[in-house]
């Protein structure tokens, strides 16, 4: 993978991929991967290579196979597939001759362009660029550009339609429907997933463009699953260009903005129109949707000495549009967006703590619908509740459609000792999430002002959460507290501990949020008050809430700065992990010990007490975060990608820039960087949110605490200046910093006082302000 | 594909592959594929390549995926995937350079090796030699051998296990089940299929041998559905030879030969003995399994001016062998064999026209298993009857699991008119398999004189389908006949025809046989005769059975000679096929027309009228088929792997020997040929039970017509003698032919006489005779 640094309008803006290694098509294929929210394509080549993982997601299309597996995003049909045949050679970049390769994403128009030369095993010459985009203005839509131009006459074959074969790792999620071939030209395949019976409509339709009109010989086929053109005998003459074009649609019958009762033939009919638009016109509609909703709208700069850093924030940026579901607030982000197969297309605290942020500041309408999710899958977060003898909302730490509850696999890797499978106890145990949608939702509403937000769900959400952690407390007879026992913290290399610091801190902090909006909801909101305590009992809750609320054990910090990460942790054995913290691919420690070993070390997966003094970070000097900061960083492996950038932006609350800038670097190059095997299992979403955070909240020194909003940046070396907007409470501040100096302008300039605390000065702010940098 | 002579034993055994085509993978998946009649295994590589097709089947595993698909074999996991590094590079062959090549399937050990001198595109070199069998002795058991001789110091990595992701076409029919590793080496995955509920255990083991004791460093992984281990930092030095076998083992929980309640200990207990027997000792009891199952049971020796003959009828029996579930009596043998996904593993007419011949003339307990199979699955016979409003036993058009009544599916290829798939109509229409099955059931009692099994299902069989016959007429009131109509006779590109002559003369034979068994139950069997009563009703059917026999409407040879194939046939158009008869690829005629236009076109999928005068030859004279075949046989485009055998016995039948030869080479040809497309979906099962029939019944002469043997060889030109044994009447005859003599020994001399007719003249056969070769 390299970086270009474009020219002109496309100065740092691409990705490309100077090479073809066939043993790194996973990379290629989820860096590079196309989408729209509505659904994520997986960047396989036209041709198929062995080894290759081709996917197409769509955003909230969940089914079950079978009672023993949990549900997950189908991979749907196959639209990208074109084989060619090249004066009777596959063209098939393992054999004969490259003589130059790139591939490049272009990032500002979500646009993926691959040019080759290749020479065939028998000596024929072709150049052929084949592009494509999966469009940001009509989310159904599919287009594809072939060109090629061969050195020499060729006659030239293509096969090309809808593969509708294919699986999740071999599990098939769709039964098989009908196809049909309309007008003599418009491929039509249904399908529909086995248990949540979805109908899936996809068509392909191809036009062939010639410097003379051509009609190619062509025959329509039918396998099982399958419908696709043979076309053959197509003459190109030496030196001139043949150009393909297919034109797919994907529809399902969870779409919302299809209002026809009758799938199929307004798919047909939306497909005739897509064709005849024509690749150009759709691509320049595609163009102007990103701008809009990406470019123009959260422009971010920097200024470096590496281009690099720009990139970085415009892949994650791009990555983070492609994933997430604007469209329908029903759904939400996947771990891996709709990049992969990994995680299932399932949805995990990786939103609220890492991606939000990234749209509660900038787009606070995505940031809601996501929320709103939340709130609509309340019924599950119910039912685990119950299921596990609590009251509440208990969320499910891997959520997929809103009634399913939790969908935690209950099985994951061998365990090397005793060669069973090992169980993944976060769909029991692993309970902070509730905390943290009860966080991301308090910082939403402290960041936007969204008041209507809050009456609808905000309050609901807060007061259920608390309700949950009101119940799960145990009560210590010896000591006198309220523990919460059997818990994974975030740092999941401890499972089955005892007052995990993060989890306790958060339960605290809801539980004490959820007292202060009963309060004012009853002196200030009272029919909604009347109307949540019919709900949820506020009057019992209140009570329980404040006879808990002290009570609650909270782990103190130790002489030495340190805070305990739970019961046991400083206890345990501490070992030399230079080996490990070394290591080129994440995990490495298991090829030595099993989790239960594991389990018995001071070693951490990722930030856990660290990521709680970055939430919760007026509640700790700055003496005590360095503390633990020296003492946990050292034992932590980063083995999670939600590790790194958190650590980033810690780095820069405690003033290290460079060190800050590093930890930046390398989590993003978890997806770009050499190590070639990182993201075959789908892009990092958290790390990718994480990646804006590092910057904006980070290097941009940006942060929402008590309701307060702090801007306080601080550039490392390498950066000349970065700049960056912001929304808060209904109004955008653009942010200018260099190395020198920091100016906050509101784009609107307003009379009602805006107050920004600026390297720990409270400041009112009508227009604009310049401050000099100045190490807080 | 070619052929290599081998030498010493092996002459005349070798099937070779010179070079790797990746396009061609699935010529070679398919005619090296490997099997004992339990289970068959396709022969991919172990290293995997872009459009490869892994399958293992296990004979009458059948699972239905969904209500609108039809129950098929699944495809089980793959077993003997093996990825290698060679310092750091995938081996590969699409990558790099292949010095040396050859991929040799030993038919006579049923043994493949894959010998490849290969240099890395990092220029090393290495000599790779893979072996594997699929033991016949015990058929649980798959062994694999790999030996790497590096030309410089090399560190090998290699990853190899199970992966239960392998699905049919798309179509996953297993839940997934436990992955588990015992001793630290034996990996073991269960599945269960999703429908009909059958347990699979799989285990696999690796052993590593080198000059010097290595212990790979490993470590076992698990993913979804997969269970391997990763080896690595495997030296081997310069020259030496690093040896890596893997045995996997597979279980079922119908397998008739465990008796053990708990199928997966006993299974992981067969591995271990398995293991420790090794490679070698395994490999010399599949050997002798083999010789004396097939080769020395049945040998067939063909001196010929070229190899090829030879070769071809060991494959055909190589591959019969393979196919054929001759363990147990509830499967039988599809219509691909257990070679590939093509008709799903179902049974057609294909076994009791064209391969049951094969074993009911040479190793009747395998024939009368293959029927018993029939007789267990006549509840389906009586469902199928009963949906379509008729009596008695109405086979199955296709046939799968005991049960299972139809299940032919219903749709099938694009229909290139309309656009839509086009409806298959055999299995509602394709009525003369009921015959077939008749027809069949009494030549092997004919050949056999195993009254037991007619006793016990023989007759039983032969008045059911009749009874199924005498209820499927129709009156026509104005001929004052019985009519057949609406059916499809053997050739299927005339559907919807009335009184096709193949259905009509055979359903005709069918009732009078039945009359005949009537009679002599009642007169010589009157204990049978009253069980039989007791569940036919034989009354009231022969009653039946006696007033149409004489009313059905047999279609009569016109004046030219020539017999309608049925009603409307030969008023059809008349094109010009030769387009068609030197098509490339078979079904070229669909190209250009749809199956509506085909029929109203007087072509031919295959034989028809030609092979109900091979079946009931007796019917016609010589002149009336000479004039039939000349009629018929340029009408017909072969497209039918069934049709070019039975040109080659009627060929022979006809007298001309040099086109017999020449349809036989060409019968040959469909698996072993230069096209190196035919046999992607496997191999053609019916076509090598036919190229016996064409050298045994064709140019051996041998016929059973009305209860009497004839023996009349005819050899091509080509060939200087053939020689081979049949089986007659629970004795064998060894047939010893040359151009200018034949030569007939009772095996075991016997003073009750054999009557054989010779060259048209009755012989009585004591010991030997020997006969000069005569013109009919």
């Amino acid at each position: 993978m390299n970086y270009t640094t474009g020219t002109g309008d496309l100065k740092d803006w691409l990705v490309a991929e100077d090479g073809f290694r066939p043993e790194w098509l996973g990379k290629g294929e989820a860096v590079f991967s196309l989408g729209n929210g509505y659904m994520g394509l997986r960047s396989v080549t036209e041709e198929h290579y062995a080894n290759e993982t081709r996917n197409l997601f769509v955003a909230g299309s969940f089914n079950k196979f079978a009672d023993n597996e949990v549900t997950e995003l189908p991979n749907a049909a196959d639209v990208l597939w074109m084989e060619f045949k090249l004066n009777g050679v596959r063209f098939d970049l393992t054999q004969g001759t490259i003589h130059s390769y790139r591939r490049t994403l272009n990032v500002k128009h979500a646009e993926l362009t691959r040019e080759v030369t290749w020479e065939s095993p028998s000596g024929d010459m072709y150049d052929l660029v084949f592009s494509r985009f999966v469009s940001m203005a009509n989310v159904h839509v599919i287009a594809q550009r072939v060109t090629i131009t061969p050195k020499q006459a060729t006659t030239l074959a293509v096969t090309s339609g809808i593969n509708g074969q294919m699986t999740n790792s071999g599990v098939q999620h769709f039964l098989e429907g009908d196809k049909r071939l309309y007008d003599g030209r418009f491929m039509q395949q249904l399908q529909k997933t086995t248990e949540s019976g979805i109908d899936f409509v996809f068509h392909s339709v191809h036009r062939f463009k010639a410097a003379e009109t051509i009609e190619p010989k062509s025959i329509i086929k039918m396998d099982r699953r399958k419908i696709f053109f043979d076309y053959s005998d197509i003459v190109v003459p030496a030196g001139e260009t043949l150009t393909i074009e297919k034109y797919s649609t994907v529809f399902t019958s969870r779409d919302r903005d299809v209002e026809a009762t009758d799938l199929a033939p307004y798919a047909l009919d939306v497909t005739k129109d897509v064709e005849a638009f024509g690749y150009d016109r759709l691509l320049e509609e595609h163009v102007n949707a990103w701008d809009g909703l990406v470019w123009s709208h959260v422009p971010i700069q920097i200024e470096s000495n590496d281009m690099f850093d720009q990139l970085a924030i415009r892949f994650a940026q791009y990555h983070l549009a492609v994933m997430t579901p604007k469209h329908d607030n029903r759904m939400n982000i996947g771990a891996k967006g709709l990049s992969g197969e990994g995680y299932k297309g399932h949805t995990f605290w990786d939103t609220e703590i890492f991606i939000l942020p990234y749209y509660t500041y900038t787009n606070p309408k995505i940031a809601r619908s996501l929320l709103e999710y939340r709130y609509q899958s309340l019924s599950g977060a119910h039912r685990k509740a119950k299921e596990n003898g609590y009251e509440g909302a208990m969320f499910p730490w891997e959520s997929a459609w809103l009634d399913d509850g939790e969908v935690t696999p209950v099985w994951g890797a061998a365990d090397i000792v005793t060669g069973e499978a090992t169980k993944i106890w976060s769909g029991f145990i692993e309970q902070h999430i509730t905390s943290d949608i009860a966080f991301a939702t308090w910082q939403y509403y402290q960041v936007t002002g969204d008041q209507d937000f809050m009456d609808q769900y905000g309050y609901e959400l807060l007061i259920d959460t608390a309700k949950f952690w009101a119940s799960r407390l145990e009560w210590n007879e010896a000591a006198g507290r309220y523990d919460i026992n059997e818990v994974v913290g975030p740092d999941e290399y401890k499972e089955h501990v005892d007052n995990n610091a993060f989890t306790n801190y958060t339960a605290h902090w809801n539980i004490q949020k959820a007292i202060e909006y009963v309060e004012l909801l009853r002196s200030e909101k009272p029919e909604l008050f009347e109307r949540l305590n019919e709900k949820l009992d506020l009057e019992t809750a209140e009570e329980r809430f404040r006879h808990v609320l002290d009570l609650i054990y909270l782990p103190q910090v130790r002489e030495d700065g340190v805070l305990p990460q739970d019961d046991t942790y400083l206890n345990k054995q501490i070992i030399d992990l230079t080996k490990y913290k070394n290591q080129e691919n994440v995990g490495s420690m298991f090829l030595d010990y099993n989790l239960e070993q594991v389990n018995e070390i001071q070693v951490s997966k990722q930030a856990d007490v660290m990521i709680l003094m970055y939430l919760l970070e007026d509640l700790f000097t700055a003496d005590v975060k360095r503390a633990n900061w020296e003492y946990y960083e050292p034992k932590t492996l980063h083995d999670s990608s939600l590790s790194l950038s958190t650590h980033s932006v810690l780095a820069s609350d405690l003033g290290d820039q460079e060190l800050a800038y590093d930890l930046f670097r390398r989590a993003s190059e978890i997806d770009l960087g050499p190590n070639m095997k990182t993201s075959d299992a789908g892009i990092h979403a958290a790390s990718l949110g994480g990646i804006w955070q590092a910057v904006v909240n980070g290097f941009g020194g940006v942060r929402m605490t008590g309701g307060k909003l702090r801007i306080s940046p601080m550039l490392p070396k390498a950066w000349t200046s970065l700049t960056f907007s912001i929304e808060w409470q209904g109004e955008t501040l653009d942010v200018h910093a260099t190395q020198q100096h920091v100016t906050i302008t509101r784009r609107v300039a307003s009379e009602k006082p805006l107050q920004v605390e600026v390297y720990g000065e409270k400041r009112v702010i009508t227009d604009t302000f310049t401050s000099d940098v100045l190490t807080v």
